[in-house]
């Protein structure tokens, strides 16, 4: 199942190393400004071998528009992009095509499908996510005509962690998460994270981390109660990434310890609107946004490929033998998933914001 | 939205302190054996006022099967279930019906909606969740035609923690979830968990927790990348759940400060069967499963209902004011949210049986 | 699949004899008054023993409606609504279960599903619209809301044919209809229906027909390209209903022997609209509401339950043998499937003004 | 809503003088053998300038596939294919931008849309066919592996029609369709259907016409009472082809004026297997599949874009003016059609046979 929403829907599709991947857009309204532009500028946050904690694979990701834009304005059908892989080196793959890579979906995927494309990881592989973020460009750029601002950061990698939640009003809060190179909002910690990184990189290892991801100005009303209600799709839609195995909205797990007087958010009256003294609930109560910022975060696992030897099976001989993922793979995905975070919960977003009727079929 | 799966799926309805609540589950196979008492025994496991620890409102919730059972056996038809709302006390609400609770969905519905149904929470009430369980109990009797067995457990309520992962292949593993109010499976710590809920409502207050759920027997294979995959599914239906805030599978959170090394379960052969030597992934890769346990834990937020007076707004008035909220809470919702997640699970898989052809459309 | 819609949505339970039928309706906008009386009045004219040409089973068809509605107001949560089956009498069904009926869905349903409930048609018998209609009856209660008006009348009862449209714009047209028991709009030719009703039915026979149904002042701009296109909407809610078997738009299969010439429909203004000067297209173009009336026509088959004896064969046996299929049945279906028709008219128009935004999710 | 299926999922994009048109075919089965072959011949038969009856644009209709095969076996993953516009003529186009074609959607979707693709009629073009028609290649490859045979025929031009129900089962009837440019199955009225194309396009003028499409091998069981029933799928499959203004099943239309017990099928074992003497019902029955051949007609509209001078308005001035629609044009667009219907009726088939579980998730 490779569609994602109910109105706003995506359909994304592509293996690592086959001929591209991509994806279709449907339900985006007519009359949205929309270039490459808008969408490569997001994809270069993604693209491999931007930094040196990145893998060297080299991909431009230059994504080609092929439909649903006419004259720079969406026409509100479906829009077809498409980005070609480039740098494709399967040779690395052959050898260990029957022994399934320890973390990976290889395993699985072979069980369910039978025959698989074992090039790169094929349609497992976080390649895929580029498409996600060719997508939630267009998200993006729809919720910004209603001032929603989307963006995600590091808050722990490995036992590096950010003491507090920071202020998410302040000024360039974009620019200074893309300071540093493992995009973290308190840049006093960003050398350390880095380090872990290098650290993990340098034993052959890898090491996980924690996203959050907020979105500004989320007017009160989205989310579909009971079975689409606002945390419910987020949640979805981030366990969904590659390598994520935990969602938290708010508080999250901190509130299993917290007394109701400590965990409810107070109503209280500010510039005359209603807003919550604090914000556990991140943004969001019985369902429905709340209007203050949503708030998640994501559980990140170590990445899978690592250099280090590690016990599996061959599917043929059905013994046990050990692996060594060769090829080239981030030490840590963290930096790097934290556009697909976004991208995500602004698919989200958009098609919470159609249902709603907040995004209407055709803009003015 | 109030309709849940692909295939095997579930629409439920019903207001807290209207004529009823129900659901509606389609795609349920034929040739099931089924009768009212798969659905009460369940029911009764999420019914009110079943220990000291819970609410006091009286419900038997006994429910009614209307359509879809012919001679104790389904038809592959929509099976629709009512339990009819007995024990309905309207009077503490109506004072409260313009001060919205906080932590409640009061404010987003009625921001929403406009319109609501300020009884008891109306559809924002957790009784909702009682249709969630009828139809699970369905799912449920569904996966035990497969051997996949579904239980949940509390792991933390407060501070109260239980030490480690408990080995889920133990004999009468339910009976000992049930043995204690709490349904903790550490019976241990299953005192103090009941005193930490205790104490919490001497003060006037309410306290949060996490819980576990189990499923075993799953075959590998189920889940539908990329946007289907089975945690993904798990995340949906588990958020969708009132006062549900977190949830992780597997390892979760802790991943992130792990190593690949650490995290990766290796493959080894067991019994000629190929397993993981660990369970870091929760029986979950690559969004299919693995055949090794589901593991899934949800955060449970402290009951939003507190006798403790709070700030909130008069939304009339639009002037700040307070709120005590009385009327009948539990002040711990983990023991009584057990069942619910539970259903969810089986929900899931159910579904995810059904698109996989695990589970036919007729059965035999 | 019980559920039709997108937004609007309608999941319908029940078998003939069995409790109860009913609905789920989903996505309605909160803030529509609403009551019983709204609904009843559209069963009251799809009950059976309306008049000498129906079934003489006696149903009141009494709804109740369970959720959704809180003073006389919809609430935008799950309206469930429950009609009890009553008059039921499946003695003579006993004698025939393993001996499907010819035109009845008997025998693949028993192939389907293998466990039937062979009482009455079970969950195939037309007794299942009386569901649609009551969710019907709130879809065309929330168009009039936009003056979108909606009626079906009879053109066709075998060889006795309405001569050519009428003028649909005409006063009392509601009235006219119902006036006769055909409900034929030309009423000079309604004492011909009747009697080829009434002949069928003294030689054991039953008769079909064909339906027409418009709905009157529905925008532009419904219907969403390419594959829910307005009239591929309408075509599948039509062909969904028992009994038929075929569904045109506008002029349909007259269409095939005209000229481009004759088929175009001239676009012109009036009264500083724009209109088309014919409406051979039955008012959508490229899938899309142009604001002329909708105009569909279905064919209806002769009831498939006749008192003549036909061949059939007997399931368990695997032998040919005859049937005379008893019990009470419509000679013809054609006058009282007018409002089931118009029922799924009005789901169609309704979850598609929903989608459009042309119904927001709350009225003011 | 570009997305048609539940489980075998096709979404189409791309417009007529865009870059390409294209699609995913999502839920296709893995392990399925198919090349570009099994898709271009497909391309082929519905091609621009296959004879002198249709249009002279030249498009070779070149198809890549970019994604979900490898080594020639589909990978269970999605499918995505694109076929590049070439022979781009927009110069007619400009000059009626603002005045919309009598028959076509032009005006509807500027409504609809406003900022729309006034080149070569955009995505309202039937040039989106060519999508479908390679979505439906591989639907009939996934078919044909349960000897499932799909094809559809002329039984009308203009007044021109064929007698009666031709058999199906004689062989070469793929060849005998395919030998006359009409595509008639009946070769004596081959020449006279010609002639009433050739006729019209001499006047300026166009011709409508009826197409057959018959599914052989069809087992008896699909279908998804009650609103995914077969002939529903199949309704709004048809209705949603551009020029496609009726849909009926078996007898059809004919069925209203017809007695009971002469359109009832009997049921009467041969090779001891349950049949129906007759065929009326056109192979389904309830909503289900009988195992007889499924028969269906479409009635096709005249094309829009004729020669000879019509009535509309200019948008702009909103004065009423008039049009001579110039470019490069089918006469009657029936023969070219019949593959788009085959391909839409192989992905009903393909979704049912999924849905059953006819069709596994994994081809063995």
């Amino acid at each position: 199942m490779n569609t994602f929403g109910r109105i706003f829907r995506v359909t994304t599709w592509g293996e690592s190393h086959g001929e591209a991947v991509g994806c279709v857009v449907d339900g985006c309204p007519s009359g949205l400004w929309l270039t490459v532009d808008d969408i490569q500028k997001e994809l270069d946050r993604r693209r491999p071998g931007q930094s040196h904690l990145a893998t060297s694979r080299v991909e431009d990701d230059a994504v080609e528009i092929l439909s649903g834009v006419f004259e720079d304005k969406t026409l509100g059908t479906p829009i077809s992009m498409l980005i070609r892989n480039k740098d494709v080196d399967s040779s690395k793959y052959l050898a260990i095509r029957d022994t399934p890579r320890p973390g990976h979906g290889d395993l699985t995927w072979r069980l369910k499908f039978g025959h698989v494309d074992w090039r790169g990881g094929g349609r497992g592989s976080a390649r895929e996510t580029a498409a996600r973020v060719a997508a939630g460009a267009i998200g993006k750029k729809l919720l910004r005509e209603h001032k929603i601002d989307i963006f995600g950061f590091t808050t722990q990698i490995g036992n590096v962690k950010i003491s507090e939640s920071p202020d998410f009003e302040i000024k360039g809060i974009h620019e200074i998460i893309e300071s540093n190179p493992v995009r973290t909002i308190d840049v006093t910690k960003a050398r350390d994270m880095e380090e872990a990184v290098v650290d993990a990189r340098r034993r052959g290892d890898s090491v996980g981390g924690v996203v959050e991801c907020v979105a500004l100005n989320v007017p009160a009303g989205l989310g579909e109660p009971i079975f689409n209600k606002l945390d419910a799709g987020i949640a979805s839609a981030m366990m969904s990434i590659p390598g994520v195995k935990g969602v938290e909205i708010g508080k999250g797990f901190e509130l299993a310890k917290m007394l109701g007087s400590e965990a409810n958010d107070e109503f209280v009256i500010q510039n005359k609107k209603i807003k919550t003294r604090t914000n556990n609930s991140g943004g969001i109560l019985g369902g429905i946004s709340t209007g203050m910022p949503i708030v998640v975060r994501v559980a990140v696992k170590p990445t899978s490929s690592i250099l280090k030897r590690q016990k599996t099976v061959n599917l043929e001989t059905m013994k046990e033998t050990t692996i060594k993922v060769e090829g080239r793979h981030d030490p840590c995905i963290v930096p790097r998933v934290i556009p697909v975070v976004e991208a995500m919960m602004a698919l989200v977003l958009a098609d919470q914001g159609r249902i709603s009727g907040m995004i209407p079929e055709k803009l003015k």
